[in-house]
């Protein structure tokens, strides 16, 4: 085998091989292990960026990263397809939130008036704007409004990509599964395994069920609208992801749930909160109904950095919803405190530490907690 | 090769496999031709056995022929399990016709009652009395009907088995295409190919779409509901039939289209209906949706004997949504006239002649054509 490397990640998703790539880029040597790459949350993902749209009430620091990540996001994709010649799908037309009723606007705009008062461009567009912008959507769409910097890209070039330039950079895949971080040789061990990482490391990482569809435009052209849409349907919350190879993507449930079955009822949420969004939709092929499990926490925020009394081992994991807009700034952030030793300010909210019993009293140290999860289980 | 069979049989989907064994049976030497034997409208079908529950304004002479068949049904897959040992799932619960609305129930009523003047058994039943038969349907059911003699079977048992009989019988099976009928060397062939009767034989059989979704009770379980339910909801017609090992069919569109791709709207539309009728069905797993082609004829009925100008032929197609009803009678009757040369007359309203120029200005030579569909392309 390879001598001790530098470091070690275990989880080929997304953020375990940004990270690997960003180490080798550094002069690190580095093995990644999973014994099925890109297999994990990021196969399901739809890969907005969405810093905006997804900015919730009471999430201040989580807010602020994914913020910063999505900042990185152009510079990483362009660097991305320099070093790999891959398209990653990465489009920047924007997201449209929109409301069907008038109840469901008055839900929207409640959260847009908190986004716009913690200063962050949301753009209220009159109904006429709206369908300049959009002639697809549906007639009874009451309002909606843009966020303009909340861009895409595709999770299923993403991965491929970030592989290739992973080992380009020098790093090593080593296809096997790691039971125990103990039989891992590095000088430093990342665990970047998703929903594996609670049991490697006793962090409080849960699967949190998620359940979408992917359509295809009819006759192999590109879908009939281009920005992403974020849609409040008669209650329901529904994505539609435009890609131009004429995909579109529509998701997602989010369920306390630990299985992959596709259930009826979800297939059925989601096709009608499309279809009354986008009427066209309903032309469009079925082409996959897939569920997926993302690494929640129990503060919605993902878990970077050092793990107390494991000396050596470092957690990127509980990415949640956000693993690939969270990809560029947790790669860059893990690979300098690995190379320089020092951890950037802004992973201080999200240290393991805030999880483990000596800290967990210290209130403040974490992210906020959303009102509706006090505990985790 | 061979020598010249008896019985050349283009087409291995249930129809043809029956009449193989049939013919088999008989003691006459058949050969059937099939690249893909049971990849057809079978393949998707739901196997509802349903001459009450599908008999139509307009439609006498089908009727009948479907009762005919029904009524075979029981020696028919009793014979064919002796025969294979295999359990084809046919199920005598019944058939429960409901209605979710007002306005549903009573187009669902108009037809009820067509269909009790003509003498078949349909039992209206007091919403209590439905319940007491399904507990599982939705509250909102305003009312139904027990169609006790409709029964079920399931097609991707039956064509295995059906393959089965007819080889132990003594057919053979060629896994290959019939591109001209004068490739075929036999003493009488059948041309039992679905849709692709029309290209080898020039009969008006034109393909019509069918989707459907498969469901499957959560926890491997039987379904919740033990009758098929065909449902009028807000308009659509859907049916659900349970299966013991758990799977639940939902189908299906009737669409004058020749693709096979599932799109999101019939889905929608399926689901909604299954849904609103049974609410636990939201909680049943989504298997497969997926699309298959029914040879269907401009009556609605299909086209049973010989094709005029061509000695030799036999059709025995366009069974359109009644393929695997009709397969009992169909075989019966075709060995029949192979053997003996005379044909039943219940074949007589179905002869391939009434489509070709000589006959067709001969009103009343063929089952009334219902109102909507006066010709076809």
């Amino acid at each position: 085998m390879l001598s001790r490397p530098d470091v070690a990640v275990v989880g080929a998703g997304p953020v375990g091989l940004a990270i690997a790539w960003r180490c080798a880029t550094r002069g690190l040597r580095v093995v990644v292990h999973d014994p099925a790459p890109g297999s994990g949350a990021s196969h399901v993902a739809a890969g907005m960026l969405a810093p905006v749209a997804e900015a919730y009430f009471g999430e201040h620091e989580l807010t602020g990263l994914l913020t910063a990540s999505a900042a990185r996001w152009p510079a990483f994709a362009a660097e991305l397809t320099a070093a790999t010649g891959v398209d990653v799908g990465y489009r920047t037309e924007g997201t449209l939130m929109v409301g069907l009723t008038t109840d469901d606007l008055a839900e929207a705009r409640r959260l847009w008036a908190y986004q716009q008062r913690i200063g962050l461009p949301v753009t209220p567009l009159r109904p006429s704007a709206l369908r300049d912008r959009e002639p697809a959507l549906a007639p009874r769409v009451r309002g909606g409004a843009l966020a303009a910097t909340d861009h895409q890209v595709d999770p299923r070039r993403l991965v491929p990509a970030l592989r290739t330039a992973a080992e380009r950079a020098g790093a090593t895949l080593v296809p096997a599964a790691v039971r125990r971080l103990s039989d891992v040789e590095a000088g430093v061990t990342v665990v970047a395994a998703g929903c594996g990482a609670a049991a490697l490391t006793g962090l409080p990482v849960r699967p949190v069920k998620g359940q979408l569809v992917r359509l295809r435009a009819p006759g192999g052209g590109a879908p009939g609208f281009r920005h992403v849409i974020r849609g409040y349907a008669d209650g329901e919350h529904v994505y539609l992801v435009p890609r131009s190879d004429g995909e579109v993507v529509v998701g997602a449930t989010v369920e306390e749930r630990t299985d992959t079955d596709v259930s009826a009822g979800a297939v059925l949420r989601l096709l009608r909160a499309a279809v009354d969004l986008l009427p066209e939709l309903a032309e469009y092929d079925l082409v996959e109904a897939l569920a997926g499990l993302r690494p929640g926490t129990p503060d919605n925020a993902p878990i970077l950095g050092p793990l107390p009394g494991r000396p050596g081992v470092l957690a990127a994991t509980g990415h949640h919803r956000h693993g690939i807009v969270l990809t560029p700034v947790t790669a860059d952030l893990i690979a300098d405190l690995i190379s320089t030793g020092t951890a950037d300010p802004l992973l201080a909210p999200f240290t393991p530490a805030r999880f483990t019993p000596a800290t967990a009293a210290r209130s403040g140290s974490g992210p906020s907690v959303p009102e509706e999860e006090h505990t985790w289980n």
